[in-house]
This record gives C-alpha cells, sequence and structure tokens, in this order.
C-alpha cells in the first residue's frame, strides 16, 4: 500500500502522501520500518542535511488550558501569513481521552480545513522511547514537505514535555489563569525549559486573574537562572487569549525575535546539534534495552525474577544467566 | 592479598575478614570480582538464602540535620541492648565533603571503637548503579557476619534515597527543626518512602521549632495515601534529640513494631522478595548498558555522535552503526 510513496511527492508538498509517509513511519511492521527509513534517508540532501529548515516549536499545556482553541487561533494567523504549519501531537497516556488528543480533529475545525495547514493526532499508543522517535521522524518529513512551522503539542504531564523540548527550536508553556498559589502546580523542571510562557484566557471575567498569573510567572522566570541562548529579557510571560485572537501576534513577533537572535548568535545551530546527539545516545541506550523486550527475554526475564523473588538465586547470579541467554539467542 | 578469606571467618564475626572481604568486594579488578562473588556464593545457605537476616535501616538526612549525632548515639544503644550494629554509607556525590561521608570515623568516635560496632564508609565514587551492588553485597556480607541491624546512611540528595530504600526493611527521614515552609524542602517521593520519621535537635533552643515542624510532617504524612505494609497509625513522625539522647528509645521502639507487625503480615518477606526481583531488573538493564562504558564503544559514541551533531548522518542511523560495532567487537 505504502511503497509507491516518492520522495519528490513529500517535496511537492503532496498531503496525502505525507499523511501516508506518516502511517508507514507510525507502522510496528518491519517491512514498513524499512521503507520509512528508506524514504527518511531519500529526503535527506546530499550534505545529509534536510533542504529546509522549519521552525520546530514545542507547546506543552495541561487539559483545560485551551491548547486546542490556542492552536486553531494561533495556527490560521500563520497561514494567512502565508506559512503553512504542520500541528503534530506527542501523547505518552495510554488512553485517548480529555482534550489534549488531536484524535478527532474536529477541535480545530478551520485549521484542519486549511490546505496550507496539516494537522497529524498523536501516534498509536508504545513506550515513550518509541513515540519520541516516531515524532522525530514526521518532523523531519514534515521540514522536507516544505513545512515553515511544525507545532509540536503535548499535555502537560511526565517526561513528554521533556521529549517535546528536545526535538523543538522553541518551547511554549500555555497556562490558564490560576489562584496565587498555582506556582507550585509547574514544575521547576518544566518552567526552566520554557522560552515563553504564554497566561491564556486573558478575557471577560478571567482577565484580571491572568495578568495576576501572568505577573507571578514573570517574577518566577526572573528568579531563574539566565541561560546563555537568551537575550536580556528572555524567557518571558505574557497574557494571550485565543477566543478573541488577543496577543498572538505579539506572541510570534517574540517567537521570532528570539529564533532569529539564536540563530544570528550560533545558538540555533548548536542548539539542533545537541539535540541529535541527545537522540542518537536515546536510540542507543533504548535499542540495547530493547533487547528484553522480545517474547524470549521476557520469559526469561519472568522466570529468574521469580527464582530472586523466592531467594533461590541472588540479583547479580540471575542477572548473569539472562546476559548469557540474551547473547546465545 | 584477599583470597584468603574464608566464609567461616566471616561468620565467626571476624571483623578484619569482613572488613578485606568488603574491599574485595569494592575492587575494580577482575580477579577479585570473581572471588567475591565466589564467597558470596559460599555465604548463601544450601537453600540459598542467608542463614540470618539482619534488620536493615535506611537512614536518609541531608548535612546538618545531625546524621553522625544520631547514628553514634542510637548505635551505642543497641550494642548496649546485646545488639550488634553495622553502619554504611551510600553517597553518590563525587567529592568528599560535608558531614555526609563516614570517610572519617572521628565522627562516631565512641561508635567505632565499640567492639560490636562496624562501620564503613562509603564505597570509592562511581556511577550509583555500581555503588548500589556493591552495597547490597556489603549488607549481604553483614548478614553472614552475623550483624542483627545493618544501618544504611545516605545524604539526602537525589536517587540515592531509592537506592537504600530499595535495600532497607525501614526507612528513616531524619529531618532538622525548620521554618512553616520547610515541607516544600522534601520531596513527596521521599516522604512517600519514609516508614518513620524523625525531627531531631528537639532540644534547647530548637526544641519548640522541631515541635512544630514535626506537628507539619506529622499533618503531611496524614494526607498520603494509606500503604498496605503499614499498621493504623503508620509512618508516623516524632520529635528525637540525639545530642541528649532524648526520644531514640522510642523510636526504636516503633521501629520494632513495625518490623514485627510487617513479619507478621507477610510484608517483610514480599518487600525482600520485591526488592530482590527489583535489583535483578536493575542488574540486567545496568549490564545492558555497560556495553557502551568500554574504551571502543566511548571511542565508537564520540566518533558517531560528532557525526550526529554535524548533521551528517541522523540519529537513528548512527545508533544502529554503533550497535553492529558492538556487536562484531
Amino acid at each position: 500500500m505504502t511503497n509507491d510513496i516518492s520522495p519528490a511527492q513529500i517535496q511537492s508538498g503532496n498531503r496525502r502522501a505525507l499523511a501516508r509517509a506518516i502511517t508507514l513511519i507510525e507502522s510496528n511492521r518491519a517491512d514498513h520500518r524499512e521503507q520509512a527509513t528508506a524514504l527518511l534517508d531519500a529526503l535527506r540532501s546530499p550534505s545529509g542535511k534536510p533542504a529546509k529548515q522549519a521552525l520546530r516549536i514545542g507547546l506543552s499545556g495541561t487539559p483545560g488550558v485551551g491548547k486546542s482553541t490556542f492552536i486553531e487561533t494561533f495556527g490560521l494567523m500563520l497561514t494567512n501569513m502565508g506559512k503553512r504549519v504542520a500541528v503534530l501531537a506527542v501523547d505518552p497516556s495510554s488512553t485517548r481521552s480529555g482534550g489534549s488528543i488531536l484524535g478527532d480533529k474536529t477541535r480545530m475545525d478551520h485549521l484542519s480545513r486549511d490546505p496550507n495547514a496539516f494537522i497529524r493526532p498523536s501516534p498509536s499508543q508504545t513506550h515513550l522511547g518509541g513515540v519520541a522517535r516516531r515524532t522525530r521522524e514526521v518532523v523531519a518529513l514534515c521540514e522536507a514537505a516544505g513545512y515553515d512551522i511544525v507545532l509540536i503539542e503535548t499535555v502537560g504531564v511526565g517526561q513528554s514535555e521533556t521529549v517535546v523540548a528536545q526535538m523543538s527550536d522553541l518551547f511554549i508553556l500555555l497556562l490558564a489563569p490560576a489562584g496565587g498559589d498555582e506556582l507550585q502546580g509547574v514544575k521547576r523542571g518544566i518552567m526552566e525549559m520554557a522560552d515563553l510562557i504564554l497566561v491564556n484566557k486573558a478575557d471577560g471575567d478571567l482577565k484580571s486573574a491572568a495578568m495576576r498569573t501572568c505577573a507571578d510567572y514573570a517574577g518566577a522566570l526572573r528568579l531563574l537562572r539566565k541561560r546563555p541562548q537568551d537575550p536580556d529579557g528572555y524567557p518571558k510571560a505574557m497574557t494571550v487569549s485565543a477566543l478573541q485572537n488577543d496577543g498572538l501576534a505579539t506572541a510570534w513577533t517574540e517567537m521570532e525575535t528570539l529564533k532569529n537572535w539564536r540563530a544570528d548568535h550560533g545558538f540555533w545551530a548548536t542548539n539542533r546539534a545537541d539535540q541529535a546527539q541527545y537522540w542518537f545516545e536515546q536510540e542507543v541506550r533504548n535499542a540495547l534495552l530493547a533487547q528484553l523486550e522480545t517474547d524470549t527475554a521476557r520469559a526469561a526475564m519472568k522466570s529468574l525474577g521469580a527464582s530472586v523473588a523466592r531467594g533461590d538465586l541472588p540479583p547479580n547470579t540471575a542477572a548473569q544467566r539472562l546476559l548469557t541467554q540474551l547473547k546465545t539467542t
């Protein structure tokens, strides 16, 4: 079904070919995996680098902050500027529920019908390592397909922010207005990854709460250690209203300012290089540990683990036996 | 130097033999490792289980909470009861500074001269996985040498608490009196591991602060989900003064109550079984990842990583090449 996707089709911006290539990437079948790798290799220029780099924007926000409305309004603003926008989702959760999943495009009704936008739901659930690799490959595909902006959405839980931040040029944290003690709800590690904090829903009754929340976060950002990749005054916290399309143009200007400053000062390139190296090391580790995921390994692990639990074997001896078994099979 | 340590010497409680066996365990030399494994195997009874189980107490506390004074006073109390006490340290930090390191026994002056006590400093610094294995083996040795109580000390930073909790029957969190916002200083995950929280320095000027801190933690403990391995009313928070030897007998009674209840209800045995299985799985993972620690692997990793950073190779392709190299060497 899929081995007739040509690199040229992807490069020409054929959306059906892109969608089918993503399906290939997401497949667990070995032959699909081979075809996907071949396609990705073919899409790399002779220098090994993609012909064109998209701006990769990671967007994190817990359910209820208005992520869908934000992406819809923000995406349409960008396509109206003549940009081509791809929206991808990373969601390591096992159930497809809540407002965070792009499974159904109706939550971005206008954007999904925009010819300059491409929306792709979260890949089928496997372990986060698998999701990460597939999403990175889909990002590379979207770059090859000529998209100017790739928006990678994640629900704000667990490790998925790190995964998304490690494949983004800019990392945006979307928040909702809240009480004064809300700061504690955002983990320090996530704050430290943010390039821009947007407090959404700054409209109607919530406007003053949004401004207070924004001031709290602006204060918290000032307390963080200055990062070399930021010009003075960044990272910033701002209020926006996705519902009223208020503040999104300013937010985009901020993103462009950051992006251009980093490109001019070499941080864009070093960030991409660091990320590539990070993913290389992750891939190696994941591949080594994947040896434990075969049926044979699982069975041996279970049986030796039971011996260890009964006290028949010490953990180290059992581990040695398992490793010997892995080598001989 | 060391291959003349007999299992009988260890079992008879010969402290010099024990100290030399620990040196063997801590050695990085391959022949020492073999001898250590042989010795540990010989010390297991024909059923595979140790002849006698010590009570393993994990003790976590940041520098400044009075850990040394606590161990000194608590240890002497136990040896005065006729118990034999071994004190070990787990410290993953690379520098030997601060009050947390047992490198010099003078900080437990009386206990170190007690014939019923055995104090061993933190093993030489390698990665935490290596420290964990060595410490587990030393704990097993101390059990075989007939110690009644093995106290495993850790400085309260990073992952070392998890390591210690996963090799302890009881996990004690030692704290100092502090202001009302101190609760945030202890990570929720560490609170959830604690079987007993002891607020030390409940003496002199700090006594009322210690009582307030203790009440705060008692309240926080009540908010945590009840664990099956706890009788009603546990985990508990209490004040102690190691300096004035106040409250330590009560703390010991609490530990014994918990220990006996768990033994009677099967949780002692299942906890040890779960821990053994946990360490088996960790050993397997560590051994697989240790393939990356050889000189050849490091060199290949560095060279391929540089290609990836330059954009000459995609991360996945580079990872595949590295794995092929690992297999053929």
